[in-house]
């Protein structure tokens, strides 16, 4: 009788959900589409050095290795597309111009990410190649908010980042890629006596300047400060300019900074951007530039994408109701499926009571019944008594 | 430069064909919901015995293992989704009565079924749970029909068989499993001397029943020659009469038999069918009755299914034209974003040209342009020449 449990965060999607995630699904799809972002479909398998080129150790240990038959090499099961899409624009299309391209498609986490979080994400994301220009950045953004908003979610705080801050205030100082994760865990989590800490045999200047980081999020008062702080390293003021020109773009939206925030995919390397929704226990779409992705397929490109979960997604959008549908008889009467078929063929769902099941209750919910009146074939509503 | 190479038998499908597959996903889903069958979305990952409980060793052998971190047990990745969807009609939804399921995911091969077959097939499915009369089986393949005409293939065979006959003639005969696989290989392979060799121990009435059996293949004139020869087996006529009845249910649709055709899943128990469309290297659908797939999770219950794979479908159905796009400048001009806005809601592609590469070949195919015309945002064709 155990044949049934199901490995810890892994389920099933039943139908009321399944439903409502396709929906979101072709949602996402088409706004998707309306801005030009053509659809691909990376396979789920791919060699592991291909899926891991490049992206990180994070990644490495979120995916599910196995062994190929046919070559007798590993594999790796996808925990991300987005090193893949890279691939396909370096490789497959390798187009001259601006190419955007989106996905949608399960991935594999061997650990959950959080306390609750499934280890099979229905990842969408969209990304766009070939532009180094802030409109990039400007229209993902504005994308992943149309996305939003095509599902009726009109409550949301835009919490922008950028991946160059730390890189750079840390440029010629010599850390051991352990001292740098550590110090990278601690900026993220805010910990100061944790920056202070492993800060402490750096120049004094980088010292101050990354305790002075830790406190740096919240509303755009935070720019004014970090410029202040940051005026001796060029390539900041760059990334707070830029900051304060997407800012500005997205008026009417609410804006929070984190400037040492260094969560999610270790391939960022420009402005990064999080959207919170009430409901949900973390950020529900992460997104920002990764210029460097495709470098180790050949071609580096200028690349701006987000992603998210469409099975978070889903928790946090309110459930649109199920269209009733048509009960019908089974049979080969005359006239009978051809009645049927203009039905189905005009949206509605048409469930044939299979014979001898005529008492049990509806797997659907069906307010109306075919039935036949004076030789023809006619909707009627089903009484309210049995429609319960 | 070899980090792109994919594992044989492993393809990225890019845009053209991904969005002709997703159109033929959303008529496939649409049309199965028409005939209320409700989405259900099973793992990719489960405990290996939960996937492989009572579907035999060929499906064994398809299926990629992998260890779970979590608990140390052995996964398999679903290399096809009937036996997850029994699971949940045994467990999740445990309903009295019908139940209508349909499912569209990716499930993973060890090794192709045939030598250009990819190892990721896009599988979709629809199977009804709960009614054991042969209206089930004449629903499925209404539906099964319906679907490929949703997608315009008007051009097909039907092929009917049987999975009770061949154990039906060898009931009470004392066979080894593996004697019992290469009789039902060689009648696959309708290899008469085969059949003959490994059935020379037999009772000589069964003999001459698996003998005649090879050559049953063909027009109806098939029934007619089994029945007179399998006269003697009533579970075996009862194949036949049904099979009778559900060639006289599909008026006007080319059906063909074949009564020794045993390939396929291994469940399969009762009436089975395979459809045939011209520009397909073997059966594009295959479905049938397979009521002991449930028994394994405590519930076993009557049902009828049907599979294919979409990424097999897309290759037989012609292409449709994707409509051509809007191209529109970058900038914050008054009014520019909202006629944008408008036009995208309206269900047009709006490519809005990053500053730099207007000289640049267009993604996509643009026919029109927003440009401003006295301060107002209009939609022009084109200029052929341009169009190029």
């Amino acid at each position: 009788m155990s044949a049934w449990v199901l490995p810890d965060h892994i389920a099933d999607v039943l139908p009321s959900e399944a439903r409502h995630i396709e929906e979101l699904r072709r949602l996402y799809l088409d706004t998707a589409r309306g801005y030009g972002y053509e659809l691909v479909m990376p396979p789920l398998l791919e060699y592991l050095e291909s899926l891991l080129s490049g992206t990180g150790r994070a990644l490495d240990l979120q995916t599910f290795k196995l062994v190929d038959q046919l070559s007798g090499r590993t594999l790796g099961l996808r925990a991300d597309t987005t090193p893949q899409v890279a691939r396909i624009d370096a490789h497959l299309l390798n187009r001259a111009g601006v190419t955007r391209l989106c996905y949608c498609g399960p991935v594999l986490h061997t650990r959950p990410d959080r306390p609750f979080a499934t280890r099979e994400p229905l990842q969408f994301g969209a990304e766009i190649y070939g532009h180094a220009g802030i409109e990039a950045d400007l229209e993902v953004l504005h994308l992943a908010l149309d996305t939003l908003k095509a599902v009726s979610i009109h409550q949301f705080t835009v919490d922008l980042s950028d991946a160059r801050i730390v890189p750079a205030l840390l440029i010629g100082v010599t850390l051991t890629a352990d001292a740098r994760d550590a110090l990278h865990s601690a900026l993220a989590a805010k910990d100061t006596s944790g920056v202070q800490a492993l800060s402490k045999d750096l120049p004094a200047h980088v010292r101050t300047a990354l305790v002075a980081l830790v406190d740096m999020y919240g509303d755009a008062s935070v720019l004014a400060q970090a410029e202040k702080t940051f005026a001796a390293w060029p390539v900041v003021l760059q990334a707070l300019a830029e900051l304060r020109q997407i800012a500005a773009d997205l008026s009417g939206v609410a804006i929070t900074f984190d400037l040492a925030d260094l969560r999610g995919y270790a391939y960022y390397s420009g402005v990064r951007f999080a959207i919170f929704v009430p409901g949900a226990s973390d950020a529900l779409v992460r997104g920002g530039r990764y210029d460097e992705v495709g470098a180790v397929f050949g071609r580096k490109r200028p690349a701006v994408g987000f992603s998210l979960d469409l099975k978070e997604l889903v928790s946090v959008v309110p459930e649109r109701a199920l269209k009733a549908a048509i009960r019908a008889p089974w049979g080969t009467a005359q006239g009978l499926r051809e009645a049927i078929a203009t039905l189905r063929a005009n949206g509605e769902t048409v469930v044939c009571v299979m014979p001898g099941h005529e008492s049990e209750v509806d797997e659907f919910d069906c307010d109306r019944e075919l039935i036949e009146v004076a030789g023809q074939w006619a909707v009627q509503a089903v009484p309210a008594v049995q429609a319960l």
